[in-house]
């Protein structure tokens, strides 16, 4: 039924159908799709969307014949390396945890593999066997990871090789709401998991360093060390720093940088608020309430307050954490129905984090006409002859719906051009990679720009920090 | 060398020399061997001290020709083995994680046992076979877990068989410094582990029932949820909750009660300024610091603090904490001299936790002339005849000196007493066991008073919570 694909006879003149296999027909999965989709008849290819669930896969397969569903249980062995033998290359949307056994069966077959994913222990660990077999295993190349890793090694290569030195690494993402869709105190909605947003910051402390000192700071003043930023056209947001932005010193080449620090954007006011929670013990998953199955709103957050039989809930929170009724902080609260005594969580076995996470998700589920919106700054500091120089570079995407949102095409455009770039030969570098190389980062970042993924720079004064360590 | 063992003949008259092997020389024998030897000669015993240091173990035994010290590592099987097959009775005074291995082989070769420490799961899982070899293996029978399971359960029963229903258990106990050594702004010095001090609270939740409502109280709020107590001619104190309270309603035999509380005992005030710490998050022990070698106690105070050139750490850290200058915490901190920059944390390697304890020991460590005080408070409510009363029972106990100190004789005393007693058959009860039965703790009790460890109880009104359910 398909043609024959022919190694020998795979650049431009395309006289077979290229067969590009995607694992997985996740949320972000839908851009990729419709990418490749549109470049399938240009380009001959074939494309079959493989998940456990068959009708997911058919969603998105319908409106293209070079589109193919098929159903794939990946921990089946046999049906998957059936499926990757038949394929030019592979692309994994699959949940990180599950790349590595495609990773393995790539290697098998001889197989060039993408995906959107840190790379993991177990896949660096191929990295030997991947360059011998001259193969690409290209990795991080959706938004963070991904965009931010391209569009910052650009700036970074052309400070070093204009001769300056860096100084300074700041770098933050956000995935938020648009500004059209902006209708809740809170400047919020949830735009990819919940979960992640809800336990983010936890499992040790952050840790970074500035001006050659290393911070680092507890999770329980996570949400209180939060720095301004301002994006043109979009305002102020804040940043709450990543729990490790050292690694990036070895990744981006920048090991004797005396400041780096990578952290996520919110809209100002998010984390005083998010704070509450923090305070509270509410964004907890490390053990499981008694009785959330009928336990109301206002249960769940008197759970988390002294007993007192003479006061409301809400007087013992203010008076916990010292909230004024006129604070903004009170409000926020209120709007997410926090004290509701009939909303139930209706959870069997939650843990606070899981109880938190269905009182939010009332609140901040994107409606159908919602869109959302990533956001993205970095800041490089760096000295060239003699003097500090700033340069500020900021990138907002925002989605077209809720199938095309901006979270999908940050992860998926850059996925399906590399995809794409590599099946065609114009990425011939080998190895377990990201795309923090100018022969990857710079045709990408150049495509993607056709899509209105791309960064305004600005010079702006160098903030930096002191040079006479006062501390 | 020693006269041969009888078991035909263990009671009363001592045709021969009793052995009893403590194995263990650590901080908390002292008293337990005085307590022995005292009695040696009158009840024939001869008292084997085992330490894998001898010299710490001879230090112990050279005031009485009834003590014994041996050379002894528990990890060597068979020296181990032929050590317990020597004893009529083993007293297993080593961490708690060691006591398994000693455990099974008192099973193998029928010998009773004691310790001081929590039962934990491995040892349960042995009752049922030393029941069945008619053996009793007697544990927390220290101070805390041990003096307060006996004096709980002494006022409990008494109330049970008055016809009473318990409403509210709650108990408190503090290892503290004597008020005639008290001479810091914490009220507070090291009596035992500086390290569990430390680390106190962490690892998940605290968790308790208050009016039958589950309460929880993450780390971060711990220090900030103290109930207070007035011990008579002691002043006042403060409880910080322990971990988990709720084990004790099945040990107890309190499955329904609605209240149930269990606490540490501080000075007023010493929360307060704790909360600083951890806050900062410098009672974090789950990584590792960078140069903590060379870190001087002001760089370590500031790698908890936001970067900024143009403030002192002082500021930084009265501001992030808004500590005003006037409030007696910041005294506290000064009296630390955490801000010291010549101070060196000088250790390799170390943790925040481990670098506090440094800083902290400068000032805390007991000197030579210094007394300990141990603190016991519980709160008995209950319903008689249709009216409601509370109980509250105290017991203080003051150190000798730094050898006979209040924590080695209100640990070491109950122990000695529980292994004489099983010796000589005054306590039969068989099975892995705590004292929480009368034939154990009224004797037990009786004795303690003699050596001025000794309850005082008082009818108070009973202060309960509301039975309307407002929350």
């Amino acid at each position: 039924m398909y043609l024959r694909k022919n190694n020998k006879n795979r650049q431009k003149s395309y006289k077979f159908m290229r067969k590009i296999l995607i694992i997985g027909a996740g949320k972000s999965t839908a851009s990729l799709v419709r990418f490749l989709a549109q470049k399938s008849q240009e380009q001959q290819l074939e494309i079959t969307i493989a998940d456990k669930d068959l009708k997911q896969a058919q969603k998105m397969t319908k409106f293209s014949e070079y589109l193919k569903p098929e159903s794939l249980d990946i921990f089946n062995a046999d049906d998957r390396q059936k499926a990757i033998k038949q394929a030019d290359i592979i692309v994994s949307m699959l949940p990180a945890r599950f790349h590595i056994e495609v990773a393995k069966d790539c290697l098998k077959f001889g197989k060039n593999m993408v995906t959107a994913s840190y790379v993991s222990e177990a896949m660096q660990a191929l990295d030997n066997e991947v360059k011998s077999k001259g193969l690409t295993f290209m990795n991080e190349i959706g938004v963070d990871p991904g965009v931010d890793h391209m569009s910052a090694m650009q700036v970074i290569d052309r400070i070093k090789n204009q001769g300056g030195k860096m100084l300074m690494f700041e770098s933050f993402t956000g995935g938020l709401v648009a500004p059209e869709s902006d209708d809740n105190l809170w400047h919020y909605k949830f735009t990819w998991n919940p979960r992640n947003v809800v336990v983010a910051g936890q499992g040790g402390a952050t840790k970074f360093i500035q001006e050659g000192k290393y911070k680092y700071i507890p999770y329980q003043r996570l949400f209180r060390r939060t720095e301004f930023m301002n994006v043109p056209e979009y305002g102020r947001f804040e940043g709450i720093a990543n729990r490790n932005s050292l690694q990036y010193r070895d990744i981006y080449g920048l090991e004797n940088i005396p400041t780096i620090y990578r952290g996520t954007l919110r809209r100002v006011g998010y984390s005083k608020a998010w704070n509450v929670f923090v305070q509270l013990g509410m964004t907890d998953d490390t053990y499981i309430m008694e009785n959330t199955k009928d336990m109301s709103y206002r249960e769940f957050v008197n759970s988390f307050l002294p007993y007192s039989p003479t006061d409301s809930v809400e007087l013992k929170l203010r008076h916990d954490l010292k909230i004024d009724q006129d604070d903004l902080i009170w409000e926020k609260l209120l709007e997410l129905d926090l004290f509701n005594p009939d909303k139930k969580i209706g959870l069997d076995q939650a843990t606070p984090a899981q109880a938190l996470q269905k009182i939010l998700e009332d609140q901040w589920t994107l409606q159908p006409n919602d869109k959302d919106m990533i956001v993205m700054y970095h800041k490089f500091g760096y000295e060239l002859n003699n003097e500090k120089h700033q340069i500020d570079s900021t990138m907002v995407s925002i989605g077209e719906d809720q199938t095309y949102t901006a979270m999908a095409k940050t992860v998926g455009l850059p996925v399906g051009m590399a995809t794409l770039k590599i099946l065609n030969g114009d990425i011939t570098r080998k190895g377990v990679l990201r795309p923090i190389y100018p022969d990857i980062y710079n045709p990408i970042l150049k495509d993607l720009e056709e899509y209105d993924i791309k960064f305004k720079e600005h010079m702006v004064e160098y903030l930096g920090y002191n040079i006479e360590n006062v501390n």
